[in-house]
């Protein structure tokens, strides 16, 4: 049995594409519709042909839809839910992938008095954008964090739980608030610190740029990787998720100006101490599956 | 011909064991004398086989030496260097594989007066420690950085460049400061940042431990990988080259700052700047051959 028979993906990106890919590769009797703002990502799509459909607006695309998944960056939900509301079937089940869940939930629930809201988070990703990016394994194995209002229907809840375990996600169910705070040390943070790295390294007067570029294998190109991730998405998340963040900076900034300190006074206990404690979270990552063990990430060395 | 035909290894963890590994696969002829201070790493070494004689001294492993390679923690070069100087021949090379290089060249100037010296980088390594960890391509297409002091002799230094171009690796030179410099941007800083946030995530009161690890896809578990590297040889590293490493943290933290302060007055454009700069970053390390660009460092979505 499908959870949704007539499904509907605004924003055609990376995760919009991944989710049309999973939904042939696990659910292939569903009808997709898409819908991307952007007319040649349409075009790329049609070409693609992950989808059935292609419409032309937001509201053409969901009057027919049971599920509607809300694949924009969190920045351009509010506008988008209004350009839909309309045609909104009562029926339908909306939901998005957005990395914070507080302002989404507000967001909707001004725009779309009385649709059935059930929030959602896959946990994954990688750095690269656009419709040509998806792919259908993108959720295997990973999270994806259903944040629904205190007043879902449970069955909606049930049926947007069955459809991301069906794309092989693990669920787990939260309060919003909660979640924000989760995804501000476990994303938005290393997110907004690779930013400044690759920033203040590529500022640098007596260090060249191709320097910088040469010798990343220490340590530099693991923070490249994120810091290439899509720019509007992530300036979205920082503006829509900034309690949280600012907080875990603040803490992140205080450890460091501790370390600044142990290094300036040749503490090197004090160093120790931490390096060792973090091998062990490393470890648990590993064995919890949330990462690959081979060394160097399964880079080639030939 | 052989650059090098008798060649001591003292050390023998990560970078030891693939030092050895890699002469195996590249300059079968070479005889591999090895030393560690470790009984168990030793006796490990025996079994493991990839070295010809395991001796129970530093002094005994450099007497038939006409390249030695320390490849212990930047912090006991000095004593290491002092326990073999009464035994290193007089035409033995002597050179080592540490992440700082002002602080080891005047170590070995130091401890070993009128030895030929010629201090040498690998840029390359994994998050793996001790003799298990090793392999023979770590230095594939990988940078080797040489700093000579000034009274190099030119036909040691070319008998050390031949060696490690053998082993697979590019090779600069670079006088010893500078490359300090280049390497706490592009190693220690990142490194640094990486043990921090770790740190300060496995400290939250909000937020347990448990779900770090689980939503560790989301960016953070990038950040472990190196937050896992061993803490002896990192130590080391940031007590050795502390004037660099705390000037580019100084830098950093100014710039992290100015990004905090554009999160809380919601200057949504100065972020998206920042994020598209960084995205050029990534894509030259990637045309240049410093990691791999295939989604989500091919770890593994079956």
């Amino acid at each position: 049995m499908l959870p949704f028979a007539n499904i509907t993906i605004i924003g055609l990106g990376l995760i919009g594409s991944s989710i049309a890919h999973a939904i042939r590769a696990n659910m292939s009797a569903a009808r997709i519709t898409g819908y991307d703002q952007d007319p040649a990502v349409r075009a790329r799509v049609l070409e693609l042909g992950f989808c059935d459909d292609v419409t032309d607006s937001p509201g053409a695309a969901v009057t027919d839809a049971d599920l509607v998944m809300l694949c924009v960056p969190v920045g351009a939900i509010a506008a988008t839910a209004k350009e839909l509301a309309e045609d909104l079937p009562e029926s339908a089940v909306i939901s998005d992938v957005g990395s914070s869940k507080e302002s989404v939930l507000n967001a909707l629930t001004d725009a779309l008095p009385g649709a059935r809201i059930i929030p959602a988070h896959p946990v994954a990703g990688t750095e690269h954008s656009g419709p040509d990016a998806g792919f259908a394994t993108l959720f295997d194995g990973r999270w994806c964090i259903l944040t629904p209002p205190d007043n879902a229907d449970q069955a909606d809840l049930e049926r947007v739980k069955a459809f991301w375990e069906k794309m092989g996600a693990n669920i787990e169910i939260m309060d919003a608030r909660h979640h924000d705070l989760v995804l501000a040390v476990t994303s938005h943070l290393p997110h907004l610190i690779a930013y400044t790295i690759v920033g203040t390294a590529s500022d640098l007067e007596d260090v060249t740029r191709s320097e910088v570029i040469k010798y990343s294998a220490g340590g530099f190109r693991d923070f490249t990787r994120i810091a290439a991730s899509d720019p509007t998405m992530w300036r979205d998340v920082f503006m829509s998720n900034k309690d949280a963040v600012l907080e875990m900076l603040q803490r992140f900034s205080e450890d460091l100006t501790a370390l600044q300190r142990a290094i300036r006074w040749d503490k090197g206990d004090e160093l120790f101490d931490l390096f060792t404690k973090t091998r062990a979270i490393r470890r648990r990552i590993i064995e919890e599956g949330q990462d690959d063990a081979a060394p160097d990430f399964g880079r080639h060395h030939e």
